[in-house]
This record gives structure tokens, C-alpha cells and sequence, in this order.
């Protein structure tokens, strides 16, 4: 079961749960991301008019960000692994480290947890549009380049500390690494195109407030992104290793 | 005794404390967490006239009480737990990890703590006015609602990270994770109804001052919203698990 | 050697340094934690005129601290225990965990410590004047009611994450409770009397600029809370436990 | 191996990279680094027209140097060591555990990761500068003081919390304590320097602006910062431990 790669941590008692029963933690998990992330930025719309545009808003869109990401990847690590972003499945997928199939589960879960943060956040503040990721300043291609770039970071963290088998300790903090370069990320891309780097963000927005201007630039920039990092860490830093070892029992 | 399994962390001594020590515990966590959670509030309100309604000030009060809150539930993880939370308790209470005796006593003391912090802050400020939790711009029913949320996702962090016997190393990572979506969260719903996401942070306030003007929304929503992710939690993923296991001497 | 008990962390192979290297480790960890956390204050004055008593400013203060204290207690945990503060040591030793001879070398590193980063600080930002600590709004005996309950809980955490022979997973992070603790009560107490918590944080900039000020409030009040907390958490969950235990065998 | 020395974290199964499998990996982190640190100064000259030496500026720039380069840190940390700073392959180099040869190399991949960044950001953001490094209301003597002083805390941090043979469980959490101290002393020096404390991050816009004034300060600085660090911590803290073993079989 390829699954069990990409879980965080180190345990004796692996769980194999069922596809469907990781494709609910994904929807959980993607739900209280969503809801911390893109609410914060409707709250800092309420209080400022103008959200994550203004100094102190881009700060504290970095802070939801990072904070509920290091949450939703941690609660969901054990059960499936804590992608939390399609972009992330993805670059599992071409690494090698998730079936096709349970990869098509976890991106419908994602969507949907997302899409329903959108339709809560809509109700609990009493009918605030959610926002939209737009761009600021620069094209679509120099935000895909924004995108791709972002996005290689970000996945490039899931397999450096939660997917490579020698990962040792760092498997503990892994998933505060997620979610800060994401944070980190925010205060650079915030300004520019808003700093997706997961089509499952970006989505549910688009969705509740129906406007998909430029929406394929965050599906294709986090989708490059991340297929790149899952197939250079693989080929360069976990396969290589393999071939090195003599490889008969393990 | 079903309250270890709450602890968080993983000791091969464990530390079976009376009820009353693990209540002590309970108190000054709660105590330690009021105390720069609600003071950041008026220490801010103090600086700039109007407190956690600033973008600054809602920063400053996702960031103490995340900080505080990881700090809370550390200090009282292998004495009591680290509830810090009626709803917390609550929500250990209906996944059947704590019997309903411990669990009042747990709530007594944390009222007890959050009164304490407040009158000690209201004494060493000069007199300045605890702030209370009231609604900006939204009905109760939709603060019912992002109170529900907001518990849902923080009583799930607990059970995930902390109550999970297949937790694994997530549970050195548990207490920060458990303060950080505190903090996430208060920037969302810090601007609509304050974000208590638990029933001590607004009882103490709203004694010291004697303003109980939509308290119940601050009982209601997080009872509802951290009993939901308990059996939710419980049911699909702990549960069922033992299900799957030959229960024999287990 | 009663000095292990406060090593943060567990480690099979315990070092047990001379009392002078300890004290070396506590000169430059305090060196490190002040021209951090003073040299903040000075940054902030020179962008703002007002330093800590601005929004952003008090923010960026309760930042530096927790993230310098949180080092600072790191790189001397295994080589002094990673005190950096004489109120620490002092609760270290009223609970039977330090000698007093090692204590008074350990004030002696702090103060110096403290004195030098501000010498340094002076120099290297072209003479600005290091901020002194002051009352604001508040009288000393409410200031010193702040200062003892906000060391209360500093020295409680240190006792419950760093101390405690049951700690279990939680000496992995407690360099950063200890930290954060801090973080959050500045976001407090700053507002009023500049939230120190720790004598040698208050006293190098009372040597470099010679302004003694209500300097008695910034020693008695984090002693006494120091102290109580180490007794406190001393008889009541550490003590207490050996006795009611049979201790033929454990 | 001296290399194995500096590895974040404890392995059963250490990996023996090659060396230009780690200088890759020292390439791909500090573009990493740089991107998000150089990039969230790009972000807030965009918003507010000054960038870092505004307050909130100043506070994004600490926090978005702190989160990357804990994440960067990391994903390198078993692969190269995690150095991502030529001061940090200095004061591992005196100190003794890293070869010339290798040294070299990391080296030139931290100077190209920079630049690499420097250039993605340029496209990116629609041709906006890089900043450039500068001296603000103190001499070059003076920042090359603070630049001393700053880069002594991080090589120390790094020498005890991830090389030191006796760092127990700090290993865990080294990658944070080495972001967090340079997240820490921004708050400090980047009012009054920029606080480089790393050649590589200065090096990279410096070329892509072609703008080299002060430039030795921020190699000159940090060489002499990280020598020493490397150079006390090893001869106190490391090497005499030695001295008092029985050096038979060790």
C-alpha cells in the first residue's frame, strides 16, 4: 500500500483505513483549513475594507494559513496521509506514492471540503462574499511562474519530511513545515495573486461566488509545481538511495 | 481509567493523579491562559481605543492566545489532560474519555481559573474593564454556527493529536496544534463574535463585568460543536478500528 | 547532582558540566535572549518614535522575545539547564533543584549577560539609547501583582515541561513553552509596565542608561512568582506523588 | 564522515549523499529561503511603498525569514546538513566538520540558489526590483558589529542544537530554533542594516541589481560571526567533553 509513505510521523501501529474513510479526513481537514484561511481574509475585508491587500492583512492571512494548515495536515496525517491540496496528491501521485484512484477520492474530498468552508463562511458572517483569487500587477504567466514556484516549495516539504524514509526525526515537525511555507509563501505571492498554491483554495471561492477569471492559472501553476517536486525529490533523493542498496529482502 | 487516554504525549510511567489534583491543574492552566488571552485585549484596547476590532489587535489576540493556549494545555497535559475547556471536556465526555464526576469537576475549576485570571487583571491594570464577547454584525444564529465550526475543528485537533491511541508522534506536536487553531481561527471569527470557541474564556469576562448579553450563544456553540467532533471522531475513527481487532485481552 | 532535573530534554547520555561552563552557557544564552528582545524595542523606536507602545510595535516585541527565548533556552538546556533569567533559578532553587552556589553564579552570567547585549546594542545601532522598563498607567503594587502572576506562569511551565520527571514528550518542546509563555504574557503586560518577568532583562538597560526607576518591581515581583511556582508545582505534583507511591521497586 | 556531524535530527539509517547530491540540495533550499524572504520585502514595497522599514513590514520580513528557513532548514537537513548559509559552512568548516572541498561546494550552490530566487522573483513580479541591502543611520563599522553579533546567535544555535553530539531531543526541534533566532534578530538589525547574517541572501540581489555598496559588510560580518560560534562551541562545549572521557574505544 503505497498510502503508508506519505504519513507523517513514525509508528509501530500503522492504520490502513479504508479509501473512503481518508477521503472524509481529507474533507475535514480541507474544511477547517479553508474556513481559518479564506475567513480571515473575509474578516480583515470587514475590519480594514480592504483584507489581505493591506500590510497587516497579508500578515495575518500568512498566520491562518500557517497555523490551520499545520493543523488540518497533523489531523489528518494518520488517516491519509494529510494532503490537505490536490496539488499535493498530485505530486504523490507522480512519485509514485498514491494509487490513481484513491489520488480521484482525495481530490473530490478536497474540493468539497472546500466548497462547503466557503458556503459556512457565507452563512456565520451573516452573508460576506467570499474572496476571490484574482491577480495584482502582474500576468497570468508571470503568475504561473509565481504558482509553480510556490508550489514546488510546498511539495517539495511534504517529501523531504513526510514521505522520504529517512526523514528520522524531522517526520515529528513535519507537518509545522507544511504549514509554514505555505505561510511564508503568502507574504511574498499574497500580493500578487493571492498565493494559492492548492486548486482545492482556490476552488471553493470561485464556486460560492461563481468567478472563475484566471482560476486555471491556480490549477495548472500548483499542479506543475507539485508534479515537479514529486518526481525530482523521488528520482533524486529516495530512489537513487534504492538502487545503491543491495535490494533483496527489503 | 479513561482519562488516560486524554493524556497527551506518550510515557511509559503514567502518572494516575486524584480528581482534585488534576482540577488544580485544570485552574491554573485556564488561569494562565485567560490571563494573557483576555489581558492581550485590554492591554491593546488600552493602546489603540478599540482592542481586537483593529486589524493589529485581532493579530495580537490570534497570537496570545495561540501561544497561551499551547502553553496551558502543555503544563497540564500529564496531570489532567489539558482540557483548559469545558468544551473540551465536554467533547471527551461524549467519546466516553472522561466520567461524568471528573468532568464536572474539571468545569468548575475552569470557570473558577477564568475568573480568577480576570479579577487578577482588572486589580494589576489599574482597573480597566475586562473585555465581553458580544456580536459585530451578525445575527446569534449565525454566531451560533461559526462557534460550532470553529469548536468542531478544535475538539477534532484534540482528538487527533492527543486522545488518539494511534496518535504516534503527533501527540509531541499535540498541544502547539491545539493552540495554533485557536489562534487561526480567532482570525475569522475574532471580528464577528470574538471567537471564544469556549464557554470559561467568555464566563469569566462576562461575571467580572456582569454582562451576560448573548452568553448562552458562547455555551450552546461550543457544547455543540466539540460534542460533534468527539463522537464523530470517536465513532469513525477510533472505534471502529477496535472493530477490525481480534478483541480479545485488548 | 540535583542540576539534571531542570535538563530540558531526555538524553541517555547526560553531560555534567563544571559550574564555570554553565555559567558560560547562561552569559551568552542571555546575551543572545536580550539583544534580541531589547534590540527589537530600539528598532521599533527608530521606524516609529514610540517603539512597544504601538500596536505593531508591542507585537514585534512579544515576537522577538518568545522566538529569542525560545533559542536561548535551547542551546544552554543541556549545558545549564537554560535558566537565562534569575527568577528561574531562583524558583529553581527554593524547589531543591540548583545549589546556591551554582544559583549565584548563574545571576552573576545572567546579569552580565544582560549588560553586555545592551553595551553591544548601544554600540551597533549608532548610540540609540536602549529602552528602560516603566510603569504606564498602573501603580508599582499593580505592577508588581502583573510581574508575579505573569512569572508564575513562565516558572510553572518551566517546572511542568522542563522539570518534572514526568514530562515524557513534552521536554522535546518545551524550550518553546518556555518561549511563547513569554510571547504572550509581553502582549499583556507590555502595555503596562513593559512585561519583563526576569530581573536581568531589567536590569542591563537600568546599568547601561543608569535609570533605577521602579527597578525593585522588575526583581520582587518575578521572584515571588517564581518562587511560588516552584514550590507550588515542587510539593504539590512532584513531591507528592513519591509519597504515594510504595517505593520498594520504582 | 565530519559531515554526518552537522545532520539535523538522529537516524538509525544515516544517508551518505554524495557531495553534489548535497550541494543540490543546498541549491534548491536557499532558493527556498530567498525567495520567500527576499520576495515578502518585494510584497510589502508593493503595498505600502517602503517595504521592511515600515513596522509591519519589518514584522512580515521576521516572519517570513524565520518560517523559511526552518522549512528550509529541514528538507535539507539529512540530505547536505541543512546549512543554507555560506556562514553557517564556515563555522562548520572551523569547527571541523565539514571538508574544504565540500565546503567550496556548498558554497557556490547557496550564492546560485540565491541568485536563482533573485531572478524567479524578478519575472514574477512584473520586473520589480530586488531590494538591496544597505546601512540606515549607522556606520559601516557598526553593522559590521551587529552583523558579528547576529550571526554568532544563529551559528551557535545550529552548533547546539543540531551538531553537538549531546543534543538529545533539541535535535527535533533544531530546524525551528535556527529559523526562529534570524527571525528573531530581523526584528533587531533589519531596521538598521537589513540583518543579512548570511552572504547568500545579500549576494543574490546584489547581483541582480547590480548594486554592491556595503556588500562586504554582509560577508565580512557573518565569516567572522560564524568563525567564532564554531570555534567556542566547539573548544567548550564539544572538544573538552572528550578531554575528560577515556578516549579508548570513543
Amino acid at each position: 500500500m503505497p498510502i503508508d509513505r506519505i504519513a507523517v510521523g513514525s509508528h509501530q501501529e500503522v492504520y490502513h483505513p479504508g479509501a473512503l474513510k481518508a477521503a472524509l479526513a481529507e474533507f475535514i481537514s480541507t474544511l477547517i483549513f479553508v474556513f481559518a484561511g479564506q475567513g480571515s481574509g473575509m474578516a480583515f475585508s470587514k475590519l480594514s475594507g480592504d483584507g489581505a491587500t493591506t500590510p497587516a492583512g497579508l500578515i495575518a492571512a500568512a498566520v491562518a494559513h500557517a497555523f490551520a494548515l499545520f493543523v488540518a495536515v497533523s489531523v489528518a496525517a494518520n488517516i491519509s496521509g494529510g494532503h490537505v491540496n490536490p496539488a499535493v496528491t498530485f505530486g504523490a501521485f507522480v512519485g509514485g506514492n498514491i494509487t490513481l484512484f484513491r489520488g480521484l477520492l482525495y481530490w473530490i474530498a478536497q474540493l468539497l471540503g472546500s466548497t462547503a468552508a466557503c458556503f459556512l463562511l457565507k452563512f456565520s458572517t451573516g452573508g460576506l462574499p467570499t474572496g476571490t483569487f484574482g491577480l495584482s500587477g502582474i500576468s497570468a504567466w508571470e503568475a504561473l511562474v509565481l504558482e509553480i514556484v510556490m508550489t514546488f516549495g510546498l511539495v517539495y516539504t511534504v517529501y523531504a519530511t513526510a514521505v522520504d524514509p529517512k526523514k528520522g526525526s524531522l517526520g515529528t515537525i513535519a507537518p509545522i513545515a507544511i504549514g509554514f511555507i505555505v505561510g511564508a509563501n503568502i507574504l511574498v505571492g499574497g500580493a500578487f495573486d493571492g498565493a494559492s498554491m492548492n486548486p482545492a483554495v482556490s476552488f471553493g471561492p470561485a464556486l460560492v461566488s461563481w468567478s472563475w477569471e484566471s482560476q486555471w492559472v491556480y490549477w495548472v501553476g500548483p499542479l506543475i509545481g507539485g508534479g515537479l517536486a514529486g518526481i525530482i525529490y523521488e528520482v533524486l533523493f529516495i530512489s537513487h538511495t534504492h538502487e545503491q542498496l543491495p535490494t533483496t529482502d527489503y
